[in-house]
């Protein structure tokens, strides 16, 4: 299956996990992984989008991803605009369509949208000419993330089919735990949900996860841990007590990861917070591979832009 | 007359329309022709400027055009720096000629400058070896805009000389609506400026132009409409008793369209406000060429920073 | 002494000024000269850092030293990332070592931070396998813009050993005196520290400077007289009564200006407070070499990117 065969590639967008088939997955996978050897290289670019326009449009902030696109587009030799959610003359008055078609007009080819509200990216991909990549939509898709995280766990594990997969912290208010849901199963993995009650509703089995409360039983089979961020400045007071109390009950320290398999690896798809979801020396030590999912995020990012965005 | 042909241009600076002969103003044009080429390539870059660089010195803040002059000049292969009005160690206790200075002294080839003073521009220009560019000043001029609404203009009918144009809505504060009835009455169209008496002084008659109140008469016989955006923010205080009356008296509306020619194309600058100066299904219309605007504007400033810039 | 023999240097980090032998100094101003002269030419650019990535980690703001380093990282081929003070994702519970690395995993290979916190390019530095350039870290050191200035004296008075050397204003809290006394004193300059008794004390002689708080004494003898930036902003109400007081006593005027030496010339890192520490009229004068300061520092900036990153 070699990776440079986007001619077996047909979307313009890339929008949710859920609208790609497997072999969809398997093939940015395959073509990331590709990138990652570019990146490898001592002139990490090339020439595949030359010429092309990519604009990231992130109505809702975010330096990370934001610059993790800009610099896989840069990668691809593509030119890129930042329009950030401040920029207002884009959208003080004007509906977030006539920013696009102004965007398009503008010789876009790619819009990279992060917008608080689910759905803005289908909205626009079926209204423009340009490829559409979701960038994070309100508690709906982070596909990205979930491609990067899927990318890392194969280059650890050398596959996801079969693999024990446990996703811990806010997940009913997470895009990136329902991408990485969907993607899971779809390739395959058993995925367990835990956390608060309060943000680990049992409606979640219907997508074809196992959902616990309990901790040790979350974390004590899993080939894979995968953190989720405490937003601090949002959920604590509602959906529990504390961030101390959090820590106490769902915090990864040294007696927790004790429980675990010796070679089950820890994902977070940071910013961490130290002392928080995660010890401060388990996040340092071999087992996390949170370092990996921001390298690998940059490869999948040249993959998803190269294949929706007609790279050569 | 070929566009590749730079020689005959002999102006380091784009002030003011009012500067320029017909002959220059056509020059621009054709070679914005020859630039739309490029925009239709697979690879829509080449190296005119490489090594130059551009800096869009923006003190007032405007994302659209900012991006423009941005993807313009980075389609040329140049550089670009952007310097934002909030950057405050440039502006902050150093007065626009220092930062100017500093700005050449760092290799700025180019400087695309955008102030609410009326003259800053002209100012820079008289004072460095850059090119200086003026991206709006004030109420004064917005070159590149009447350019490419120009542009526009010959791309869909054709020709300017003898062509009625109408401009409608805030002609006394506006810097485009001066831009345009420099450059238009200089290529010989028949300009009419309307809207509301407050903003639409008899005054404006000594520049060789029609003002009528009366929006039918305005309309009537146009081949080109050309509304500009009511400023929300300001204006309507003052100038007028509410958006609504504005939009009930001088809109464009499905009523008053079935009052022009039906061949006549209708103008903006841009970001339109949907069912305030424009209804919503005109704008979306064939005869609304709005979004053409922007993808000229984008072949227009690659023109004028060739010919300024010194490209090759 | 060839310029481009980057095999013999040995350091990924410029941290201090104070880490560096008299002969990397050299060799860096040596390479810079040879940059200089790119600089000149039609095509301002070279491909030595193509398809490596350079950050600026700007967490105290600073406009002109940024675009100097994201113009010179331009012109040597890097891609380029700005990360802002305010780009909190970043900052905002994370911890700067996590920012670094986590840049690093982005691949970056060399990180410009600007820190209000001594030390901090110090503690990037020594865990990250990236270049770290100091672009300013508290009243610590500021080290391109002591290069940039002896690139200047240099240029100017072809040498900088045994040239007398004053710098007034405010030394105290100032990274950019600091760094230029190292640099003058290690390549035998001799150095004379000026200013308010508040802002220059005594302390000062034991890095080999004559510390004076008469001017006249100060200003009499020197070669070359480095104004510093007085800081509106902060300072005036602790270390002396008003900025009127300072202009009054230490400000360089017509009077003192005719007490110098002819050919002595007048530095100032910028932007220049006109009327303050400076006449207006001496800063447009043929002795100050203000704006030589600002293309230089682009020159030298390029010879620290190039020899600490690698460049070929």
């Amino acid at each position: 299956m070699s990776a440079f065969k986007p001619h077996r590639w047909s979307r313009k967008d890339l929008v949710a996990i859920r609208d790609l088939s497997a072999a969809e997955i398997v093939q940015v996978l395959d073509t990331a992984a590709a990138f990652k050897e570019v990146g490898e290289r001592t002139v990490k670019k090339v020439p595949s989008l030359r010429g092309k326009t990519m604009v990231n449009l992130f109505i809702e902030p975010s330096t990370r991803t934001r610059n993790s696109f800009e610099l896989a587009a840069k990668r691809l030799s593509a030119d890129v605009i930042n329009i950030a959610a401040s920029a207002s003359s884009f959208t003080k008055g004007e509906t977030l369509k006539d920013t696009a078609l102004t965007l398009q007009a503008l010789s876009a080819d790619i819009i990279v949208v992060r917008h608080k509200a689910a759905g803005a990216p289908h909205f626009l991909a079926s209204r423009l000419r340009a490829s559409v990549i979701n960038a994070g939509d309100g508690a709906h898709e982070h596909p990205t993330q979930a491609l990067l995280d899927a990318f890392t766990i194969r280059e650890k594990k050398q596959r996801i089919k079969g693999l024990k997969v446990t996703i811990l912290g806010d997940i009913l208010y997470s895009r990136v735990a329902r991408s990485n849901i969907a993607l899971l199963t779809a390739l395959g993995a058993e995925v367990t949900l835990s956390g608060p009650s309060t943000l680990v509703p049992h409606q979640f089995e219907q997508f074809g996860c196992r959902v616990t409360w309990d901790i040790e039983e979350a974390i004590g089979d899993a080939d894979v841990i995968s953190l989720l961020r405490i937003q601090h400045e949002r959920q604590h007071r509602t959906a529990f007590p504390s961030i101390g109390e959090y820590t106490a009950m769902f915090g990864l320290n040294k007696d927790r990861l004790a429980l675990t398999k010796p070679d089950a690896i820890i994902m977070h798809p940071g910013p961490i917070n130290r002392g928080v979801e995660i010890d401060s020396e388990i996040a340092d030590s071999d087992r996390a591979v949170i370092l990996d999912q921001v390298t690998n995020g940059l490869a999948v990012r040249m993959a998803v832009l190269f294949l929706c965005g007609g790279g050569s």
